[in-house]
């Protein structure tokens, strides 16, 4: 194995996602020498569009500018006229066994009713206590039992997991905490012309700051870190990436960590985990066991022709109907009081050798056909069926949707066609992701985390040198990229105060 | 002039609303003995039903049980058996000058966006800030008009005055703060069966309470209360009354005032108006003079068939746009910066000898025709266009309309029929009601006269003998009828407590 020395800089940043990149054109703008390693062969992180057979793009990360009355990126690309924005925030169709489910049903009125159910629950519960989704949609219709129909009774709770897609946890492990902190600002707009255009525009930032075209020369790819140690002799922060046979050190005074959360929780040995040298503090490792990693995937599908009603922005096929708790609910039987059936709180899983039928997970279709033109229509699913999904062949995923498919058009299976191209999201399999973004299982406590990375000065020698940046370390936007640009923002401000203050 | 001395009770309750009779029912259960004192012919205040020719019930005043999640009248009622509902938040139907508005446009997304933004905006200013809503939409077009499309600039105006309907007053006038801190919990349930059905109910405990059903033996009609005084020397408060041409005077320990906040607003002199003597405190009277009252008034049509579509709950016929804000909007014009013709902030006329064109104003129909399957519509109107239909006969009423009909019916005017009958509130030329209930006109404080009316202890001999119940009296569903009941068991609360502790 051959070492080489990289040698000093003021900064050394980890990952080359949105944050990192952000972080080093601050940086760089302020003349603070830094360099980006990269684990990938690519840079941009969860950021990545791939091109479907027809030349549309596909977001097989992010997807949307969120928040849209507070995202500062969005006016930004809105004005920068390079990127094509779509509010699909249309019409919105919801599919139950005997199709599309109409809105007379008055099903909406009762999600949204769920939502405040849940904030004033929560407004009388300690930080501590939370309940799963599915749990708290079964404890609001036992206690508004008299304000629903045996319809809404029925058909509400699968509804309800719709929410299952803001995270891509399934309602038996997700929050009922999170649901209730809903804090949507704005719409949120789509990208047309692929999330990569918005990375490589701040990329183009990045080398325009640096005065090179040549990005090789401060974004190091391929490079695996696997230890990151504190020499106090040198009083330098020390990095070791390995990077084919050759393993490397880059020595700086700062690091910016912008690992996703997940592959900063994995344990020493596991492919993509990093030592710490000496370790991180106690309080530190405890906090980050109690947040959690989700797992939102996507299923691009490219059709010869449409099927589907070209009309709607979005399409949700409801989980089949649980057929004990609908008639727990609708006899308001003694067993539904107790929840029994409600304490498993985990994932159910997928069987070994059995293809799931897609007909028993809530899916949520989104119609690129409508802005596009193109006969695509994109799933996401959320635990388990994401890593299901995610490993599987074409054949086999096109199998698990065609029942699906059969529901949303109205049509057999067998006139459902033949994709012409099938296109996955690999987070959950991805080393250097292991999941799509940061979540909320029942259970998580996310605030001693955030008070962790936000105030990292029980590392190394105490004054603050290891920085964490990324869509996981921050409140506001917490999960979307515009929060990760934010947090480079954030920490590249910081290190410029520390270094100012150490020229004083 | 007569003059009747009618004795002392422990509690004089000055109206018959169902404020007054839920504390005299309360009262009543603890043994105090108390008599409600009635300005009108009839009990109930604003909850007030007449029948319709098809022998449908009018609701003129309250129809909803809002707050679903949080009104403990509803359940009870729900129980009782006594009372039919209908969950009236299925389809919404929007109507502009070229008939029903497609989902595709867009608008309702963007009606939730300014109310986000609404509340952002007050988050950041202190509380006596405050812009109207027709300000309120123009700053946020003008902001985050890069985020719209041309045809949004234009109607969404004209969408957001549905608020309007919220209160009853217009745009000009209404409060951006007041929307921003909508907060409805859950859904609201009408009542199909007439609301002076609830009310007969309570009346009925309170005559169980009493232990007779000759009403008129504790609840006294036709009492115009035009005095309330102080008595140092017997320790009484004098509650001073016209009837006919008698004079009564009624003496007890304690008063529970529940007339409208619209009548405790009156000069000495106008007709319904209450002498105090002493005077109110100056700091009541004050923070009295910064509530308000609003207008929201209903018309019944009641046609020989239906015209409109019966698969709406609700139908928006959107006001005009108005050419010169959208021109200055759409090419983002300097003097939409300025806000100069946003400053009136006050309700644009009618002009006199003029009949409104309906199609000037945003008008809400609740299209009773679907649970009813009778020929029905009702309208909701604001200010101005209240008070003047409230004065109008049946067919100037048709004639205001009637543009409107052939818009939500994509007719010609001559294809409307004739209206079998047209039914209107009459709240805002009602001396004792002098509008529909308590508002929220920009500039409003109404925490300073909540302070006051929660804490009356500067009335009379500072002992809080002097009790304010009603709608407007409390924050938590304020306007909503279950408040006015809620405050009612307040009040006889407070008095039994005051009461218990005098004898000790």
């Amino acid at each position: 194995m051959t070492f080489i020395d990289r040698g000093v800089s003021d900064v050394v940043v980890i990952g080359a996602g949105i944050a990192g990149v952000k972080t080093a054109i601050e940086l760089t703008k302020s003349g603070i020498s830094n360099v980006i390693l990269e684990a990938r062969d690519r840079c941009g992180g969860r950021l990545y569009t791939e091109k479907l057979k027809s030349g549309v793009d596909a977001d097989l990360g992010a997807s949307w500018f969120h928040d849209c009355l507070d995202n500062p990126m969005l006016k930004k690309y809105f004005e920068s006229g390079k990127i094509k924005f779509n509010f699909d925030d249309g019409r919105f169709s919801y599919f139950n066994e005997n199709g599309l489910i109409d809105d007379n049903e008055k099903l909406k009125p009762i999600a949204n009713e769920i939502k405040l159910y849940l904030a004033s629950l929560y407004d009388k519960l300690t930080p501590n206590e939370d309940i799963s989704v599915k749990e708290a949609v079964y404890r609001y219709i036992k206690e508004k039992r008299y304000l629903l129909t045996d319809y809404q009774v029925k058909y509400i709770p699968q509804l309800i997991r719709y929410f299952e897609m803001w995270i891509g946890s399934s309602w038996e492990i997700l929050s009922g905490r999170s649901i209730s902190a809903d804090a949507h600002k704005g719409r949120d707009a789509m990208v047309l012309n692929g999330y990569q255009t918005v990375f490589n525009c701040e990329l183009q930032e990045l080398k325009d700051a640096k005065g090179k075209d040549n990005i090789s020369a401060f974004i190091k790819l391929k490079r695996i870190v696997y230890k990151i140690s504190w020499n106090e002799k040198s009083q330098l922060i020390e990095v070791y990436s390995k990077y084919a046979n050759i393993t490397e050190v880059y020595k700086s005074k700062y690091i910016v960590v912008t690992v996703p959360l997940s592959v900063l929780k994995l344990s020493s040995g596991e492919e993509g985990s990093i030592e710490w040298v000496p370790p991180l503090p106690a309080s530190f490792t405890n906090s980050i066991s109690n947040v959690s990693f989700s797992n939102l995937g996507k299923v691009f599908f490219e059709f010869p022709k449409c099927f589907w009603n070209l009309e709607d922005d979005r399409l949700l096929s409801m989980a089949k109907v649980e057929e004990e708790y609908y008639e727990a609910c609708r006899y308001d039987k003694e067993d539904l009081c107790t929840y029994k059936f409600l304490k498993c709180r985990q994932d159910v899983p997928i069987r070994e050798n059995e293809v799931p039928n897609g007909l028993d997970y809530t899916v949520l279709f989104m119609n690129l056909a409508k802005p596009t033109q193109k006969p695509i229509i994109l799933a996401l699913t959320s635990s388990p069926l994401t890593q299901y999904i995610e490993q599987a062949s074409s054949n086999i995923i096109f199998e698990v949707f065609k029942p699906v498919f059969a529901r949303i058009a109205g049509l057999p299976e067998s006139s459902i066609p033949q994709p012409i191209e099938v296109k996955t999201s690999k987070w959950s399999n991805d080393p250097f992701a292991r999941g799509s973004y940061t979540g909320v299982t029942i259970g998580d406590s996310y605030e001693p985390f955030l008070e962790e990375v936000l105030n990292p000065n029980k590392i190394f020698d105490g004054r603050g040198r290891v920085r964490f940046a990324g869509e996981g370390t921050i409140d506001d936007g917490n999960g979307c990229a515009h929060a990760a640009w934010n947090t480079g923002l954030r920490e590249a401000e910081i290190i410029k105060r520390m270094i100012n203050r150490a020229k004083l």
